[in-house]
């Protein structure tokens, strides 16, 4: 599995925004400029690994000649102390790709582990876990990423990649059907077409458009059962709205396809790592 | 107070993101384009608000004719409820811009409630909360300014603004009394030098150097008394590492003059915010 | 209709590419700078209008203060001769605009034009004729934007927003069944699964997998009807391969639901625009 | 013969253009990430090749590690069927960067094939074919670039590298001589003086004046001949308006020195070709 | 005259570098948010004002609410003292705005000057001043405008615009005949081409080829005579190496066309100018 | 020692500046494509070399390709003729880089020239060279660069980095302790505090304030020796205004830490600089 085509302009804009025009002013002060050392990413918290690939391209963006032996892939499940990513580059470079990886592989994997823990406790239901449109601005494909990495599914990239009719758009157009219709007559067949209900009526009127799937929003346990007992296979079900880890099995339960689950991005904790360097060479023999 | 310099680059960036080159195609396709409405953008959570004009300079993007009346500003604490930024514009407008300004709203307002509940919890003690350079890859301007909101006080904002003599610097280098050295040489008085220390006993180094500052890291809290003791006001400290607002009363009350919380942008929980349409008004009169 | 979202981006670069670092060198050195002129975009043929919003950006981009009265909206058919847009700015503003408008206008409307006659050609059946994605690198969103114009539906705007199996991933696949299994897997429910077959036994294989819609590529006017008899409503039927305007009505008469047409934008002819300038007017009284 | 200097740019416009953030997700869903082929690219009709390097830089932009062995090199005439350039990757590679490499390739072709069609049916005469403005805004560099393999000379790349006085011009400022003075005076010598005619009454104007070229715009030949006699080699002759491959051999025997053809870049069929994937080669044993 | 059309890409571009992403910290932190302030900038040497417009376009960069009254235009001369560009905004962005203003307006101001100076020395002569590529990488276009305003022409802005052949190209092609050749056949007729010799024998091999210009380097004063003489009006002559006042004199009285000074563009001295506060009004009534 | 971070933009920047879409028309048209050179920059005056890893990062971004045979390094000191770095390439990507490379190396070696100059000036006080921000706008960071390889210490970079509360910032605010307050409250402890005083009253007002600094403006010797004698060491003080090498000495002589030269960077004299091809090798064996 690839990182995303946007990563290095990620990855240029990160270090842009960490190294200004003046780059690292301590590290270019106080370091011998052939200094080398090897250092080694370490896990101190256990988690799921996403963002190895994006992490290595970091130390390769301000060193292309650093080297590296992997230790763990994307998907792997690590306990504390893991050792992750071994790197062996000139010290100043070492340093000054540092932050950058670090947070970057962090929110990754932090990601990555937290989809997992919602998609292990589904886990023998017929549910999927998938994401929102409440990423970090300017990071939404790494992190869509990691939610594949931890297990999930991806739901639309933005609003140009699927319909997704909510409240405010059947208020304005007037029904469900008309607005349902003039998103199949604008967008044709290449586009899923998708619809958020709050109650049970609003499903009926769902139910006799030609939507793809029905977004079941805030429902309670009982009327999500409902929900998927009246479309009975006819769409694709996706509950939303609040989930926990603490609700996610029993809404798993009911039976919907698929549970968006914001938290995952918008809140997410980052996974505790930190670069240990492990010797330091002395000059470079290169 | 305004917003950094880079907002707007920020905020270009994220609706592309969203936006792509097809845009919002549900909007398109079901919303009349002349459909006007007044929406009101209210917390369901209790908060610091910040980014009120970010959130502005949001919809301003998607629509320039959009029509704002502000009801809080940055710094202001709201109940959940409280409505926060009235906004009317053509329909298709709205919700178009919606998602990207309460994701960049939401993340700051949850970094600027997290800092002031930690500059609560010291209240009364000397010290002052401050960032890290664990903020999100692209945002940390946007992120490094709701820690002042919420009544922070800026670390530097990258490798380039301050020099930071880290244990590995020390260790590549083979003193503490030789980075400085070359800090200093290098970089004249414009900028700050400031080292970390581990012990009691490289503090004690530092001490004899010309280092404006000492970063105290992972100490107990009586190492961090004595620490702030030998020093005795010659040089500005700051504890780090691990902090949290259990603990960090007791490390202010050791009378360091800084702490520095890596949590408050690296793992925020952003404060929930909506989006709530008021009223279709249909075809505008304009 | 609102053009596409980059098409501002679009007309930057169209300028930077015509004007460079000089300017337009010609029009600065013969014209005094405040005289102004009115001048009316003409077409030398009939065809259908597209792109006027695009020209009027134009314009304005290189003098907001150019003042704009409109004749004719996209997807209005005009005769040779006919008035579209009446400008009247700076006689210096005007023709250092004028080239960029008029190719961006005239693709447009040549797109929108050739659509409308395979849209006319195919009235009364069910089918809609769609793109491919054999665009101008650059202009896509613009010229699919004028495909909506002219009539017809878009296909997926690049590789990542539907699946489009072809024959070259089945063969390193192994199987149709393996390719749409795999398919399914990763992107879950947000995206649309389609097939490219070129046999009748091919599509028997597709009709045993989940897939969304199959893709008829260069079938005979037999097997396109045997094709849409089997499917039987079960999934959308896409023709594609070498379509004419000849002979468009008889494979819209198979019954297939969509015909892809590559020639609408890979090989247009741009509709036949002009300038006229009406009158000069000498110093302006602004 | 290099391709134009910003080639890459507009290669990575045009794969961020097809792959969004998202990237190829049908290639990424169903191949194994290390499976190989070997494909070839095919002329499916007769014409001169341009971009051959365009396409292998399109090849190497999504995958530095891909081989070529290269059959034909820009302005080399192909038969249909004739085999243009070998290409060996991974196959996820070869289908992610296929269809922007093509549409470049086809594009650039197509434009050669024409341009090369018009220098053959002027050959023995003294005239050369040169392009104009309308070309495809952002690709301009390359369409000029395939105009010249074809056989073609460049007329100017934009508003900035000659001046060109037209009818607009000349009504603004109150005469010839009066534009083509003004021109002078700004510019001095390193820009050519290029002025449009509609009449020869017009013409016995400008050669009265310092002007280089003078541009004969939309004239009969017969008027054409009489410009050329009265010119007398005093200066550069261009014909323009109109030109077809059955009007320009009469234009050139006039004795112009240029004829310039709008038709060459605003309105091209692209060459058609295609990547044939000869054998997919299983897991890689690199 | 209008400056370039980089103009504000420059002006963005240097905010950028002075601002990062934290903007002024100074001002920011001292200043209330809506104190408002006039200033006007002063000449402190007399010179030739270039940039008055590009230094509007800078505060109004930073505030587009910035109001002005212009006292002087591109191309006077003013005494030390004279005031040039009122200013009145709030203070903040006079005063954040102010550097780059000053710094862009004080360059092309010292260019326009010196170029004036060496304009004047050779008044009654016929020989024009122009410049090189001898510019500052960045600021080429702004820095050949000053030129004009100067009284100076253009020489080509680039390597793209006019072809010119030195020494090191006649090397490499084995005569100065073929080099011409080359070059005619290459371009066509849309681009000047010049020849550097060195020597009268070598001015002797152009003036027997269809070059349009040759440029006399680092020639006598004799030589140069010799050589306007042995030209005599069939191609345009350029005079240049090491010109400075002292010399521009004698070689614009050998009869050359063109003098070309490098030193008016890579050596220049800043017009000293600077931003007197007239009066701070306290809280703006806005 | 690297150059900054943003060597490669800059460089980036200047190609296409020179370069535009068209490219180095002369050496494509007259020099065959594989026709090697080798060459050599040599310093025509003598002087403090700045620059050669961007002058080879010039090259390199050409043509990859090229070698280098390195003789000189930043700071070191050469006469004029002395051999700085040798190159070897095609001829036509050396002749096409040429004028980037010999413009930013000459312009950066003369900015080291400069400060070299004033540091000897001052050799043997305890004084040190700074530079200032009145810099050419997008090449700061070079040019700041440069003032180190010189031997001074580098200033501020923008607005961002060091507080500097002038004159008008006093006048705004009221005072000047009032300035310092709100400046340290609002930066904390990262950044330098600076005040700019014109006279010695300010001096002992600043003097009751926890300012770092103090900018002695334009003050006399007598008065800046009695400024460094009330300060007495617990401030910073620097001296600015008018500095030549004439009176840099005598400034340094009274005891001031820094010593600030706008002229280091806003009028300073290119070294002159120039590629000499030694041989050119005909067809590459390569």
């Amino acid at each position: 599995m690839n990182p995303p085509p946007n990563t290095s302009e990620v990855i240029t804009n990160a270090y842009r925004e960490d190294l200004a025009d003046r780059g690292d002013i301590t590290s270019r002060a106080v370091l011998e400029p052939n200094h080398r050392s090897s250092g080694v990413i370490v896990a101190r918290d256990p988690g799921c690994v996403a963002g190895v690939g994006v992490m290595r391209e970091c130390f390769a963006h301000i060193d292309p000649a650093t080297r590296f032996i992997g230790h763990q892939s994307d998907g792997d499940i690590v306990e504390a102390g893991a050792p992750i990513l071994e790197v062996d580059a000139r010290t100043v470079s070492l340093l000054t790709a540092e932050r950058v990886a670090l947070n970057l592989f962090g929110r990754m994997s932090g990601i990555a582990t937290a989809t997992r823990a919602f998609v292990e406790a589904i886990e023998g239901t017929n549910a999927r876990i998938t994401d929102t449109r409440k990423t970090t601005p300017g990071l939404r494909a790494l992190e869509k990423y990691a939610v594949t990495v931890g297990g999930g599914v991806n739901h639309r990239f933005g609003l140009y990649d699927a319909i997704l009719i909510k409240d405010n758009h059947i208020a304005a157009t007037g029904s469900i059907r008309t607005a349902v219709e003039a998103a199949r007559a604008a967008v044709g067949g290449t586009v899923i077409v998708e619809v958020e209900v709050d109650t049970l009526d609003q499903l009926d009127e769902v139910l006799h458009t030609s939507a793809d799937r029905v977004l079941l929003d805030n429902m309670s346990i009982e009327d999500l059962a409902s929900a998927v007992e009246r479309v009975d296979g006819r769409m694709v079900t996706e509950a939303s709205g609040g989930v926990t880890l603490e609700t996610v099995r029993s809404i798993a339960e009911t039976g919907v396809d698929i549970i968006s689950v914001g938290w995952l991005t918008h809140s997410v904790r980052s996974l505790d790592v930190a670069l240990d360097i492990l010797r330091g060479r002395g000059e470079s023999d290169l």
